[in-house]
């Protein structure tokens, strides 16, 4: 998530009531979780394991719960006992949950030629671009840009929140909710099926490439980008923060896990399960997904299972 | 589903034309099918077969078609040629269909600092606690009830009829809807993804414990018992009438079936099928399931086949 | 689709500007796709491997991009460079796509005692029949047939387009929408779940038969039919242009792919993944699915390796 203007060190730490150490004059232009930090971020940690990755990313400025860390050279430390409760607060502040009573939020841009159809919820700062159909009872979180020439059928919704968890499992909570800020970018020729959720980023953008046609009942996971002409059948299903690149045919009620990238141009037949990234160009089937010669393979040597039985039996 | 005020057998009687024998002057306070029945209710059976059941259950009055059987004492007996069929008169008695024209019944508690977005749909008599969001195009369906500080995305479906027909298989009937008039119950710290369905109880409640995250597009059986602290991801379906206990993760695409029990801290693996109970505090894989690791071995002997083949024609 | 009354050969060549070549004087009644075709129609094609099969199909007219083909006694020729881009054309003629803002399209028959609960869309020429329940949320495509005693719950989409595309794969497109100018037609005591979709047929009927009960979430493929009394849990899926037959049970999260027929009173058990057609009055489990007695017969055969190899060994 961007910061409309640069915001002071000193501000943010204010916001949070933080102790600045070191560069105490730098500014953020944004907040981002770990996986997805670019240069000028805010980025929090609060587990030891991770100090030096989010000191070493390409974070400005790191909210941590220590004092005894280096800090690299430029870099600013916010230092509060509680990091995820200061990200949660910044969240608030920056991306405050407001709760929208009309359909169409005015600060929403709706191209030329785009047809709105009844009951649509549009929320802050949405833009869609022009010669698009959105059909009845769509929901359109805030921030969601779509391209040109777009269809989004009934019923889907685009920008829920993250399914991500901090998990305690303390007496009191065991999951605390990581507030999702970030957005959802839908290119042009994009075709979303009836019935689909895309979740928004985290704090960066679910992003669903050019030309991309998806049919109905599709899931897709926060942070997942895919690419160009990829075709996805009814009811796949796809975790958070995966790459699918351009090209992927993905068959009807295939699940893939999070955090892989499945390569230009593979298909994956109906119903398989992909654990782990897969290479482009190939086609793969089963839970877990093989490549589905090799899979097939498999199936005819269970069956002969018996007739081996007979031969060591002879 | 529980009357308001007890109701006496005679009046139950005339509803549905029914001969009172055994006790006369008993009054049930509510009605249930026979795998949720409490001490007074009103039951129905209509096969010989399970005629002892359900006199022997806990119900205090039971709907019959035969007078060839012994009384448990202090019990009542309403005769009719059609239990079902008087079922069904009950049911629309007391808890009748009304077709609502408002979104939100006035009948239905919002408590404080609950947002409730546009086009969301509440029933009749509808609880729900304070700090909630209930997000667009959400359907609450009468009599649920919301505890505090939940959340419900998008296009969620909570209170849907239960999948629960008497096969009939005659030449003008093969399905008859036994019609729902259960509810269901979401405790505090919930949250429900988009594109959800919730099944209510037919005659008693469908339950979501505590702290319980569910990701998108679950489908929830009617008289379902979810516990505390679980987590689904995406695409899960749980069948009617069974129980996952306390702080069990269930990955994408699980299915789980009807009338079983899932145990304390079970994790499923991704695109599983659970056909019967699960102890808890393991993890599984594979349709049907088994423990994961037994699962993956059996994969690895699969692969191993024409080296065993090899051996056996050397 | 059907025209409302039949229109002549020259009429439609003039709105595609095509040659009219072979019977000049016949007229059409309506357009269909080439695995729908019936006399009268109008049917296209472009790629010269279908060329026969079109001219020997039941179609009375049809598009075609070349000259070089014997016609068949009395049929119509209608010579155009892009016979697909004319067949676009003819949908957005004769069927257009019309920006309703409306909720209820005053075209829409409906009939004694149904209710339509708040926010329900109902398109153009839309027919329900008597005592039906549509619940809140659910959107009612153009030209939809409903019958008598029907229920629809919440949230479910009937008539969303075709996933079907002319793939092209160039630099510029790779799919390209075939637009859905068909309908859906569901028969008398048919009950739909909640969060349901259901496809249109691209040129003809996606049919569901009468006294058929589905679930939540079910997604239905363009095209296909569904015979009577079919029972289909929870998250099962059916890709386009199947044939269910009469009394086909599906339990939760089955999956059937395409053009394909599962016969009279099959039952498939849950999870399963239907590649081809099966035989009716059998049970069948797996992806791909066989027999169910035979698929579990090989999940033992699998846990008995070890046994096998330990013979081997010795």
């Amino acid at each position: 998530m961007q910061f409309s203007t640069p915001i002071s060190v000193n501000d943010i730490a204010q916001l949070i009531s933080a102790d600045v150490i070191g560069n105490t004059t730098a500014f953020a232009t944004g907040i981002n979780e770990i996986h997805k930090v670019n240069d000028g971020d805010i980025c929090f940690v609060d587990h030891p394991k991770y100090y030096e990755t989010c000191l070493n990313s390409a974070a400005t400025v790191i909210i941590i719960n220590t004092k005894n860390v280096t800090i690299p050279e430029g870099k600013t430390l916010l230092f509060v006992q509680e990091p995820f409760e200061a990200y949660l607060t910044l969240v608030q502040h920056f991306r405050p949950f407001i709760p929208q009573q009309s359909l169409i939020n005015n600060t929403a841009e709706i191209g030329k030629d785009t047809v709105i159809m009844p009951n649509v919820f549009i929320g802050n700062h949405v833009k869609i671009g022009s010669n698009c159909i959105v059909y009845p009872n769509v929901f359109i979180n805030d921030y969601t840009e779509i391209g040109n020439n777009c269809i989004i059928q009934a019923g889907t919704v685009i920008g829920s929140d993250a399914f991500y968890y901090n998990t305690k499992k303390t007496r009191e909570v065991w999951y605390k909710k990581m507030k999702s800020c970030g957005n959802v970018i839908i290119h042009d020729d994009v075709e979303i099926g009836a019935g689909c959720t895309i979740d928004r980023g985290v704090t960066s953008s679910t992003i669903i490439g050019s030309g991309t046609k998806m049919d109905n009942m599709i899931h897709i996971g926060h942070d997942t980008i895919i690419g160009k002409n990829c075709l996805f059948a009814a009811q796949v299903g796809i975790a958070g923060a995966t790459t699918i690149e351009d090209g992927v045919t993905l068959w009807g009620q295939v699940g893939v896990s999070k955090t892989l990238t499945i390569g230009k141009n593979a298909i994956v037949l109906a119903q398989s399960g992909v654990p782990a990234s897969l290479e482009g160009g190939k086609i793969y089937f089963g839970t877990p997904t093989e490549e589905a010669s090799i899979k097939k393979r498999e199936l005819v040597w269970v069956k002969r299972i018996p007739e081996l039985w007979k031969k060591v039996m002879e």
